[in-house]
């Protein structure tokens, strides 16, 4: 069981043994993630290559250390961006994302979010993604950020590159389904990010905001979800749109 | 809240403001659902028509009393077959199960399930189907038949005109949504049953009894998933392609 962040980059940026990072990357890295010189993370180009690689003294650059061969991970990185539900709820929400492949996390404040998780409940949640990842025989452990606000979650440099959908829950949405086997179709798989909105749903203004940032609205049927239940619905289609042959 | 069973019955079966019933649907509905004449069900038509039926003195025929208008419903009847998790598992199971729109739920004593649930239990499962479907705004209830044996239920007459899945953990079975998107291209859409084994999986005896019965075996992905959290990726994906306009 590695617990190594995961970091994708465009097939170009690795050359000679080396990842030469982007600007957003390298922000990334150090101040998201706050790794130093010498920290390891894994590298993924989006096509299946994964290597183990070591950040240098620069923090421009890493050394790739070793290829990884891994069957159980999804070919695209997906990340959950999930209003925290009121309640234990967020303990099923971790560890179900986990068990369907997610490889990040972010807890998020949002207009109608109450709850404010103590760093006991953080701590648990990062537990969980160990043990859920282990019972699902994944190699590696989502990471689990701090939650942040919204409106901040919009601007992060992780998400940047990535196709962007924010669940909406009523209105003329086109599926989320139609989205992914679309974009799989499209293009080579790489990043996707899916936003999830608490109990209550996203305020109209967080909507207009998410969608001025490129986040496309998207729906996930006809039926209201409890916030426990949509982000497995999201995470159930996005690694079955990667993990089946057919389009 | 209308708290009727449903009946997927071809569209040649309604006549002259009548429904004509099988002898596998009249053993369903008098056996099975132990109706009387004079009692009410809900005769759908896989095309989107759904009628208030009243079962007449004969129990061979029913009449119809009214159309409904349905917008929260999928289009397709979804059977989930589900050997019972330990613990308190199959609460969650029952009530995500009817968010994401299932028609009945079967609880399946197999080889390795441990439970046999208390009339409490079931009682329970009952109202949570009921509360689940007010909290997400359907206005049918799913139907939660009594525990039965795996063996049993691959003979039960409900499931015998449906598309069926069995899902198997590893190996390399086609994954479920191709099947899905497949049988959606290929037929219109009438009744789908999918079967989860339990904690520990089937028998092999199991899977081969269940490919007997015309059961197709199918993937959910490379990772080992739990008890609780199959139906949820399984039904995500049943959903999602009846209600995704795009193939």
């Amino acid at each position: 069981m590695t617990q190594l962040q995961r970091l994708v980059i465009a097939p170009q940026q690795h050359k000679q043994g080396k990842i030469f990072l982007t600007s957003s990357q390298q922000h990334y890295l150090s101040r998201v993630l706050r790794l130093k010189a010498g920290d390891r993370f894994i590298a993924m180009d989006g096509q299946g290559s994964w290597w183990v690689s070591e950040l240098e003294a620069s923090l421009t650059q890493a050394k790739i250390l070793e290829s990884l061969c891994v069957q159980t991970e999804l070919p695209v990185t997906v990340t959950l961006m999930a209003a925290l539900p009121k309640g234990n709820g967020f303990d099923d929400v971790v560890y179900q994302a986990t068990e369907l492949g997610v490889a990040c996390i972010i807890p998020l404040k949002s207009d109608r979010t109450l709850l404010n998780p103590s760093p006991q409940k953080l701590e648990r949640w990062r537990r969980l993604t160990q043990e859920a990842a282990e019972q699902c025989e994944r190699p590696f452990v989502p990471t689990l950020l701090d939650p942040i606000d919204f409106t901040a979650s919009l601007q992060l440099p992780e998400t940047s590159n990535a196709s962007r959908y924010i669940c909406v829950a009523r209105g003329d949405a086109p599926h989320l389904l139609s989205c992914l086997l679309e974009q799989k179709l499209a293009s080579s798989p790489s990043s996707v990010v899916i936003a999830i909105g608490p109990e209550g749903g996203w305020t109209p203004v967080e909507v207009e905001q998410a969608t001025g940032a490129r986040f496309q609205p998207v729906s996930l049927g006809r039926r209201i979800l409890r916030a426990v239940t949509a982000p497995i619905l999201a995470l159930s289609l996005a690694s079955s749109v990667w993990e089946t042959t057919q389009t």
